[in-house]
């Protein structure tokens, strides 16, 4: 390891400096600066930093980047260590009970932070989820791989692909059900898209992850891994699903469907919500109870089919007062196959807009309409703006998520490239991606 | 009035059946297709129609197109009759009470159904307003100008300007308050312009919508109405808020603070919420209660600073997975000073569109994010992605909505084009816009 490597991220001045008295991430730093004295252990930083701060994780856990002014002085009081990471031995493995697969693609939920320099790590290998989670053993034999190391907002279409044809790998091999361990920020659109590029599933594929890491001692990552693991041995559904907690404590876990989950709170343990929808399930005290009748039931001996490609010409584009409707012929000009608008109330966009979604329609591109309202249903026939937009050929997304909508018609024209079929299975539901209309919906509708 | 003009929207095949028996809009015409008979009231099509439809309501009050197959029959049953609005005297003032200016830019609230035609017609004239709502004669004397009649999509920036300054029109005249009809789609929107563009308020300025027009027997139009002209005259806050019902009940009507309210529902009643913020008020039973302490008071003497003018070169662009960076590039390319964007998770985009991103702020374009959790804050110190955001200058929205950031950036590149005085403005707290962060967010936060 070069020096640069143990000193990474840091440049110039900062460098310069760090060099000077031979300190390396992970060692013990201090800084004394305008009569302050800041101690900590000094950690990497970001590749877009400057190089005019040393950034140290203090003992209280956070991190404060100090700014080296001239009357600043740097030593390094205390060497770091290497980090040891000694998994303990395997636990022995109850053939009696289901087996279970954990992908893990990255995430809080499949790393642990290291406390001395800062870094996350991935540590997901069946030894170090049974010395964090040793409750799992009791649960299922666990086969655990490491497919990503990715935060969530990284992930990327081509990821989806890659994802479904590994989950499709362990079904075959046999197991009772798969977990993914993801990054909570773009969780909702992964399961959507697994949603769609896994048919036919035998069995359970069950997202998770974790809005706080595994060695804080509010994390939620134990009880929602456990959560996923006892749903993919056990559940009696075969769907793509995402597991968290249902409120902030931990006395339950809930199974959304993928295609109707969305994380509506940044940091709250119970930011995962179904939208119009109720949830597939609950886990209580180690017991899963179905809050629906209306799903695929568990059966290991049907057919799994795996569609696993995605297009990456499917835009999404939120409408707000003002928007300048030549982003639509954008789209139109980049060769884009499909927009899907985030419109406002029942499903409506400013008439400005309208001469660039007749030319994208003219030109085969597929608009479709969902709502930014998030909850409700698209209802285009109450007001003439609806109907004006369905009479341009624009197709509305009932009671879809803006973000489903987007993946399933990415998935969409990663099958076909038909515009006629596009719009067929667009209307099609595929995977619980449009919920029935209830009774009151009528009634709730404008005039 | 032209015979074109009686079939407003029928062109080719459809206007010359209904040519051929005389009719016109409004008047009672029989279909009779396949065995079936349609009768209704000819309402007009769409622009965008095609022309092998006629458009008739039903007697239950729903629209139906009937499609003109070579078997179908028509037939004129009954002539329509011109609709007659005839509002009744103005009730007797009295000169004891408020004075509320109600300014009516349109939407549902504003307007009632023509049931003959289909028509939507404002009538917000005094003597329809006391007509309609009867009650609010003895809550204050109106004041009612029609100002716009749009659906509220169709509102943009140049549309906030004019309210405000009609707003502080009729503030200098000595109203009491100040209460705005507008559709709901975009209402959330404007009530946060109208909180930026009018500072130092001396009383009430409240938005009000309805769910439902009133000539429906569910509607919501007069408890709204009637709740935001009583937080007109008598709310002891001076600040732009929204009035709608709290709940699918006709029990309470909640006062949203203008920077914090959105529209989360496509029809429900209680469609409008506060994000990450207490609602400023409730009214119950004809009683104001207020919710926090922590607000503007209503005082007479106040002056009144009118700021109404907009730029509509800010973007606000929702990320997705497999977004092109390039979108970026383009808005930069287009001379567009500021962009929000919708995030993942607390603050995050993939690390694909850093490069367009640095590009746009070394062009002074201002670059800030919110999150499409639409709940909870922005923090972008826990992860790589967020420092590294910072790093390239991307400011963080705190707890703001996305669309009201959009339409801060908006005001605020109206206000000046300096682009440091701009990230001043933009973080500085001007009407609420960022609550005082909590003190469980900390523990909220990821590791």
């Amino acid at each position: 390891m070069s020096l640069e490597e143990n000193l990474s991220g840091y440049k110039g001045l900062a460098l310069q400096v760090l060099q000077s008295i031979g300190a390396e991430i992970g060692d013990l730093i201090r800084i004394v600066k305008g009569g302050r004295v800041f101690e900590g252990i000094l950690i990497p930083r970001s590749e877009y930093g400057d190089d005019k701060h040393i950034v140290i994780k203090l003992r209280s856990g956070y991190n404060i980047g100090v700014r080296l002014t001239p009357d600043a002085k740097v030593e390094k009081i205390g060497r770091g260590e290497k980090p040891a990471f000694v998994a303990p031995p395997l636990p022995e493995q109850n053939p009696a009970l289901p087996k279970v697969a954990i992908i893990s693609t990255g995430g809080t939920i499949a790393s642990r932070v290291d406390y001395r320099t800062g870094a996350v790590r991935p540590a997901l290998t069946a030894s170090d989820l049974y010395s964090v989670v040793p409750e799992l053993a009791d649960i299922a034999r666990i086969d655990a791989q490491i497919l990503f190391s990715l935060y969530s907002e990284n992930i990327t279409p081509a990821h989806w692909t890659i994802m479904a044809k590994t989950v499709a790998e362990k079904i075959a091999e046999g197991v009772d059900g798969v977990v993914i361990a993801h990054g909570t920020d773009t969780m909702g659109y992964s399961a959507a898209a697994l949603s769609f590029a896994l048919q036919n599933l035998p069995v359970p594929v069950v997202f998770v992850g974790s809005q706080r890491s595994a060695d804080r001692p509010s994390s939620d990552a134990a009880t929602n891994l456990t959560g996923a693991v006892l749903a993919a041995a056990k559940a009696p559904f075969a769907e793509v699903a995402v597991a968290m907690h249902e409120t902030i404590s931990d006395t339950s876990i809930v199974l959304h469907r993928g295609t109707k989950v969305r994380k509506c709170h940044t940091s709250r343990r119970d930011a995962f919500k179904s939208v119009n929808a109720q949830p597939l399930a609950r886990i209580k005290e180690n017991h899963i109870t179905m809050l629906t009748e209306d799903y695929q039931r568990r059966d290991p001996s049907r057919r799994l089919v795996v569609k696993p490609n995605f297009s990456d010409k499917v835009a999404l584009v939120k409408f707000y007062p003002g928007m300048d409707p030549t982003i639509i012929d954008w789209y139109v000009e980049k060769g884009y196959r499909a927009i899907v608008l985030e419109g406002t109330g029942l499903g409506h966009v400013s008439n400005r807009l309208f001469q660039s979604i007749k030319r994208a329609v003219e030109k085969d591109v597929l608009v479709a309409m969902a709502s930014q309202c998030i909850w409700g249903r698209v209802n285009m026939n109450v007001y003439d703006t609806g109907r004006d937009l369905l009479a341009l050929g624009v197709i509305p997304l009932e009671d879809m998520l803006a973000e489903t909508a987007t993946v399933k018609l990415m998935w969409i024209y990663g099958q076909t490239d038909n515009p006629e079929e596009a719009k067929q299975l667009l209307k099609t539901n595929i995977a619980g991606e449009y919920s029935t209309r209830s009774l009151y919906t009528v009634e709730e509708n404008k005039p």
